[in-house]
């Protein structure tokens, strides 16, 4: 059976403790934290799972067949690095590492030691994305014109990260497994309310190949949580509300058509506004799929669906939007709120 | 009792003629508009307004003292200019016209002339944005840090402006109304899904002084209608959701604070959410506040709210914002859709 | 042509104004009201109508052909029956009037005479309705189990009825649509909150052949409206919410089956959620068909769904529930708030 | 520490174990339940705790001070009273047991042994309530008139009960906790619409003293879940929706009120509609707080809020609700569906 060895145990991690300790087709043989007391903790509720407090002790153990690294993201180069070169198949979280170089390298070493790399972008394993990419797969929304979500809520502020790697990689991911094509243009704004801190407010346009234009709001400034994407297709289109319990996928019977005059200088348009069908969206909890389909990738089970080269394809977006974000803050000359005149700036005293 | 012509009887104009017909403190003397059938409908619901179809009747006749305009956007300069040299005043639909030039000629006419200018940005005096300008002002919201809004619905295609042009007009006549202040950068992207046709989807992000940030979301490609605007600041934040009909306008009492840390290196923060408030909202018909103001702006009663210097200050966004487009579509080498890939083609055969 | 009167103008009465007046196959000759200024405001608006203080004028007019009561029920009889036997065609509002007596005297009159009588049930002709009696005669929700109706508001307390003669009609109405059945037991429980009042609160539980039982929730003090009614079927539900605009018919793919079990006993429920359907409902005015029907019906070419039969059926059930709210009322020794207890007395001094 | 021992892992007896077994300032010593594998499973997840098939292990366990019962209703009066006859103290599931005569001598048996009798009514420890129960004590809402409950959801058929005594707790606690009376009249109607069941939908109407009306909707058989109950005061009004995550309670400022007038013949009503309000609701997880409550009453540091008074309260409106409805069954002439008509019948072939 696979022995699989646990890093971080933030608030993901935990519940990939959960999901890989109760995964009964592999053993979750050790967990590395920094935390003090952890060793107490785990034994009381995972008596088989061994607790360190270095990685070491894990890239070491030539019983770990696999690493999973749930730390902030700027220390997964070096983790998942470690991993392979230690002979390790690697999960990562999303995003996979901190720049396009990075995720380079970690995909040529996984390549050269022929060892699996995965990043758990775990929306995929999501079955109303499942359902949209039956959708838009099936070609049932017709030709797809625009993507748009709306990612926002009150904070979650990430010490390690702007807005943008934050929550995008959750849009990027959906949009590269329904579309799996690369924006061909990214254009990046947005805003950072704190002194010393990053970008809190983000908007992201992305223009796609076959004339599709995706666009992401971005907050942790919003006093409401909106967690809410729609897809327009030629033939109809689907809105997911991630927070509508009863009926999260829509999919609107609706759509334009256009209809040449006469004089061939002005078409007209006529509205189609149909029925609205809410299919019924269940399916596992997605981490444990996320979990399932490590362990089938390492035993050759199963390709990877989200391989080095997929969270490759989302770093380097982010990387892309990073520079126009930056460009931005530097064309407007300021990165931020100006000495005092903070929006809503730290109490100091 | 003033003496006033309604020049357009599309959509809006129709709104104006019922809202003009039933001010009893001024008296609609005409219309003017070229669908062969006015007279004779007009005669019966409208016994006492004269008809005609041409603007000439109106110009020239000393009788009139003031002008409603509501016609394309393309024909608001001429007919104003035309109005203003016959020495009428004037109430011009938004956008007040097409280019900055035209909007700087009208004001210098009318301040030459003596003649009152305005310019109909009806949702100035719609009692939610009153309730959201009272919040403002107040102070109640703390310092303003974003302005975030959703406009987008299915269709309503306009012949003679893209979707900028007919949209952005009530968020930037919000905005101004709201914080007084012109943006100091304007960036715009956007997507036209038709051959010969003009953007129909569009976002827009405005940096405004003080640390404002400002992004509208318009479209005419949603199958579901928004209307919605987000307003954040550092005590409370407002959403006003024009299609909820019972509690339109939320204020919430959510925040975030940020607390130095010891070292000075990160600022720690806390977050409040509290309880949400829903303001009754109500009050008269806009129009008809609208076009009372008019009557008293005329009369010297009232300061005019939306004068000339009003309009022109959202026709220089709306030109800069599609300066932005246009720069965009060029880069990107592509004004829309290519031939034979269009998403959602016309029916050519 | 046919010439139609119309008798009340209250606040249904000027829908029907607008409505026979806007039907351009029939003549709307006359309207009786007893406000003071009806002529002059009519002249001014519906110059070809003629304005009468007294319903005998038209009742002795050869020339008038029908008559539409819109006046209080308790008139209802009276002038229905001044109309029938002056030879006229009735449409009579809803409900037909105030006892199964007068309704079944009504019916003999009209039968005798040879004339038309018809009750405004205005709800059979809503398009959500008519997709509810789709779905329930196309056997689509299989064998209906159940009717459950919420209609509560604020306020629109009526001077002479209490809230189940004003609400119970819609939703008994629909029933009869539906479901072409009377019920065998009629329940009705109620309370008045104020002095000298009539019941604002009522819940009444029907009884219908077929397995069938149906419950209304009707209150004028609800501080939020709804008007909600939900139909369970073996194979699927529906849900008709009038406020939501965008999807009012929703119909669930959801139910409950049970297996026996071995031995006999007990029965195994499994449960089945799957898709929500919500389709599109469109359609004229309702009110504007009433008024073609009657229309039709008169001219002998359509037969009438809302005969003095239907009517009579409604104020049946009605009376029905007035003696068991009466019953309970005696039983529990309170016709409503104590003297001194009253939960939201009038403002007495 | 206070040895507590569990009876039943059921749905909700799995919820006690994980809050027992998490309370610190208590030992969850033992567990009894008949599933075969309990032993294994309690090993693992809960190593201290020791594992019975039989009640017999813990009534005659002189370590064990308290016995918490989460069995079906028809076993709570036997338990309980073979716990209270060993000496220890009980909390038993809601409804506290089948009859008011099993309740009687439950008390009667719990002060005489001077032993703490405790009915888990989880629902008297929920934010939400406890926010109710602030509106209604404080006077906020001023006299209230009614109270409107709409507890409706798909299944979760019970074995042992009908939909009365499986819903009607949770509403009957909240109303005694609000009001703190006893229903002076209770009426009940329902229907069953499967041979060999029980009642699946149930209507309560309850007049209480003080001219307060309450009423319950309760069914196992909507495809849309609802947890909605509205009080209605001459001051304001609450509704909580247990399912709206960020506003489930609303007060709104709206009423109405009555004028008399000049000839005393009738009154006038005033409607007003204000303002929404919706106070931030949060809190500990309501077991935990009730677990810790029946801690501190055997302790005597508490005064038990739902001890053997408030739940005999309870199960005798339950067996008048039930008597109701057993006469109007019987009143009927049917017990539910006739055989080869039933509505949605067992699949029997």
């Amino acid at each position: 059976m696979l022995n699989v060895a646990l890093i971080g145990l933030g608030y993901w991690g935990r519940n990939l403790l959960r999901v890989l300790s109760g995964n009964p087709r592999l053993k979750l043989a050790a967990v590395v934290d920094l935390r003090p007391d952890l060793k107490e903790k785990l034994a009381l509720s995972h008596p088989g799972v061994a607790a360190h407090d270095d990685v070491a002790a894990v890239m070491t153990d030539p019983a770990i067949d696999a690493v999973v690294i749930a730390t902030p993201v700027a220390s997964h180069y070096m983790l998942a690095r470690a991993a392979l070169e230690a002979g390790k198949h690697v999960m990562v979280e999303k995003p996979m590492c901190a720049s396009v170089a990075e995720a380079t390298d970690l995909m040529a070493r996984a390549r050269l030691y022929g060892l699996n790399l995965m990043v758990d972008h775990t929306f995929l394993f999501h079955p109303a994305v499942r359902k949209l990419g039956e959708l838009v797969h099936s070609g049932a929304l017709g030709q797809i014109s625009y993507f748009d979500s709306q990612r926002v809520n009150l904070g979650l502020f990430q010490p390690d990260v702007n807005v943008i790697w934050d929550l995008a990689p959750h849009d990027l991911s959906i949009i590269n497994f329904l579309f799996g094509c690369q924006p061909i243009d990214v254009e990046a704004s947005g805003y950072r309310h704190f002194d010393r801190g990053s970008a809190d407010i983000a908007y992201l346009t992305l223009h796609y190949p076959g004339n599709l234009i995706a666009h992401l709001n971005l907050s942790w400034m919003s006093p409401v949580k909106v967690r809410r994407i729609a897809i327009g297709g030629s033939a109809q289109m689907a809105v997911w509300d991630d927070l509508n319990r009863d009926e999260p996928v829509k999919i609107y019977d609706s759509g334009i058509t256009f209809h040449p005059q006469q004089d061939r200088e002005r078409l007209l348009p006529s509205y189609r506004i149909g029925s609205v069908h809410s299919p019924r969206v269940a399916g596992p909890e997605p981490l444990v799929e996320v979990v399932e389909h490590f362990r089938r990738v390492i035993l050759g089970e199963e390709a990877c669906l989200t391989d080095g080269a997929f969270g490759l394809s989302i770093v380097r977006t982010l990387e892309q939007a990073q520079a126009q974000l930056d460009a931005n803050f530097s064309r407007l000359g300021t990165l931020g709120p100006q000495e005092g005149t903070a929006a809503m700036r730290a109490v100091d005293q």
